[in-house]
């Protein structure tokens, strides 16, 4: 009987396979996971070494086979860290620790410890315990408090974190640490990125040079609540963590708030900036003061750029977009406008179809609930003014319309006409390829 | 033995099924527009005739070449005019001009012209005269108050009306006036439908019979505020225009404000019920009253089994979803959480990928604004517990819910263990095809 079934089976197999075949055959090629065409063409940037920041790397296998997929980074004592977190009401066991953590008092050393492929967040009381004994080793293996240990995962959701497999390897970890493992440390982060991104700066201040290097990981479950992001940023700044967290939280607005791929927030979320006063440079006063303003501007530029990477590597990405919005009522109905129309999948999809459809963006400005006038908005691709009055421009040709969306960095622009509000928010297209890698990112 | 390798077979058989499927979805061969899987199995239904209603059509040839793309529909004098539009900020000029006819004092007969093709919004000022010159000679062709005459266009935004081809072809429609032509009509206003929808309902009233019959199109640009449609609906009920209005603006939240497709929301969302009042039965009363009750109930089924169709018909929709909250701590926040799981690209993404992947649902609750604890939510599909106190439930197996993913329709149950806050929102998956559609729309 099973005999009979088993030959249906088999011959069930074959007619599948001759059919897979000859659809292989007519199909567009492979899709393997190439690099984002939005990636920089240079690679992971050199940055500069902090002084006080050592990392390492490990194959813990959570998930991902022949790849790193925990990153250890050892603070040395005395660093401030200061950090921004997801809003989400569902937030990750992880992300509640560091939120805990970053309010109590800090001495000592300090670590950071992250993996990929699981993101311990819906896992129950089995996720604290999961945080609580990372957080315990780690504390135990480099001789810091526990409470300066900031852990971070990320992955799949709902999954019970195999933990011992991350603790199996720390002792290794601390014996690999260097202070010149970012780039490695970047790549061990990685979920769907298809590049590891890397920002830094250096300049010159009162005493002595400042440097700061960072990284950060996205790439999909990206929404302005500060984006699906794990990001990492070390300097040698004296600075004490409430001037640090105080830049920190005013920066992350106009940087990785201002950034969407897919309108989805993640429940993991994390940025951490850890800042050693290991530079020979004078502390670093508060926003208001000279040195305050310089280091400020340095770091919200580290944050700008690692945000733009997390964009550029948003998921099937083709296009990146930057949607500007002046002349709104105020600042926040500018932001809605920008949001909507960064959102809709209708802009989305005719920007990944070179379609300069203009209309759609009337559409998303209409949707977006702030205050609008169609007689007073005007729209443009770049420089092309495309619509005003409440139609189309007299000086626009769909030729030009269409040729600048051949362009892989587009500027859509939206002037409201109504007073002076502003916002800018960044987006890429939405491709077949977000759907392919989402309809089973699982199986 | 022979068992052994027959389950292996079998899962054998699987794998390969699901990698033809990805392939055949990727495949680059022609892609005729197919009718959605969705639609409904027997066509368009068999509607009752609406006594006082005539409908013709006509090819005017404004985009689209080889169909009908003109709805005209006379009604009989005394026909009370309900509606409900888009509050988009964005609105096309028929919309703009619907709304203000509707708030005027009504005698006569009236009518309703509906072209294809070209949405007549963000045309500036060529807008209203095109809307204009239509109602002006549709009331000179028919002999209506040009007050009582409704028109709506639907298709590409930001492009002129021809409506000297819309005009041309009045005198052909008036001839052709019949009132068995509702499929017609109803095929005539789709754009990127892939069949037309109609809804219908008959009942015994003090008096006579009471009938219904009404049509819908989509399907993309939809999102709950009226989604993106144009919606008719015809009754011989007697009934006051004050009391139509006001079962007609109750019903319309539960109904066409309650499904998504993609979370756009057109220029154009336009629904008109007329009530010709030619029934036999007596008039109907108010809401609080027995008949008035009835009538509310039979008018707001046919507007839900439209809004579904509209759903079921979702640009590349390959599965019809229900998300229903429950345990909220108001209605709001029900809502809250119901729009944000129907309308997240990545819930959307993994129910056409049919991967039970829960956890986004998660993500999305938390990203929603709601009032929400991991802890108490609990998450089904259909009749299966997936997760409960913070994780995944004991009971549930991947396997069912891998199972119950394949159903073409699913119901999506999220109860926020909070309070008594509920709401139904309807949506369909995120396709390739969805892509396709829009990345190219207009070329």
């Amino acid at each position: 009987m099973a005999g009979k079934r088993l030959k249906k089976a088999l011959r069930k197999i074959e007619k599948l396979k001759k059919r897979l075949k000859s659809l292989q055959a007519s199909a567009p090629t492979e899709k393997p996971v190439t690099v984002s065409p939005l990636a920089p063409k240079d690679g992971f940037p050199d940055l500069p070494l902090i002084a006080g920041v050592r990392f390492a790397t490990a194959e813990a296998g959570i998930r991902y086979k022949g790849r790193t997929d925990v990153m250890m980074a050892e603070l040395a004592e005395g660093t401030a860290i200061a950090g921004a977190f997801t809003r989400s009401a569902t937030r990750a066991a992880p992300v509640l620790d560091c939120q805990e953590k970053l309010g109590k008092p800090a001495k000592g050393g300090a670590a950071i410890l992250v993996n990929a492929g699981n993101a311990n967040a819906f896992t129950g009381q089995s996720g604290q315990i999961s945080v609580e004994a990372i957080s315990a080793e780690v504390a135990n293996v480099l001789g810091v408090d526990r409470n300066r240990v900031f852990t971070a995962s990320t992955g799949v959701i709902g999954q019970p974190l195999p933990h011992d497999r991350i603790i199996a390897k720390l002792e290794k970890l601390k014996s690999k640490l260097a202070d010149d493992k970012i780039a490695e440390a970047a790549a061990a982060i990685m979920t769907t990125d298809t590049f590891p991104k890397g920002a830094g700066a250096e300049y010159e201040a009162d005493g002595g040079t400042i440097r700061i290097a960072g990284f950060a990981k996205g790439s999909g479950m990206l929404a302005p609540d500060m984006a699906t992001m794990l990001v990492y940023i070390f300097t040698d700044a004296k600075v004490s963590q409430k001037t640090l967290q105080a830049m920190v939280s005013k920066s992350v607005d106009p940087t990785f708030n201002s950034i969407t791929v897919d309108s989805d927030t993640s429940t993991s979320d994390s940025l951490i900036v850890a800042a050693t006063g290991k530079s020979d440079a004078a502390e670093v006063g508060d926003l208001k003061s000279p040195s305050g303003k310089a280091f400020h501007a340095a770091l919200q530029g580290v944050m700008l750029d690692l945000a733009h990477q997390v964009v550029r590597d948003g998921e099937g990405a083709s296009k990146f977009v930057e949607v500007n919005v002046t002349g709104a009522v105020n600042d926040q109905d500018a932001r809605k406008v920008a949001l909507a129309v960064a959102n809709s999948p209708l802009v989305k999809t005719a920007v990944a179809g070179e379609d300069p459809n203009w209309g759609r963006i009337v559409m998303a400005v209409g949707k977006a609930g702030a205050k609008a006038d169609r007689d007073r908005l005007s729209i443009r691709f770049g420089d092309i003014l495309v619509a005003e009055n409440g139609w189309v421009s007299s000086s626009y040709t769909e030729e030009a319309g269409a040729t600048y969306m051949k362009r892989q960095d587009l500027v859509i622009g939206i002037d409201m006409g109504l007073g002076k509000g502003a916002s800018v928010v960044w987006t890429c297209d939405l491709t077949n390829r977000y759907i392919e890698i989402n309809a089973d990112y699982r199986s």
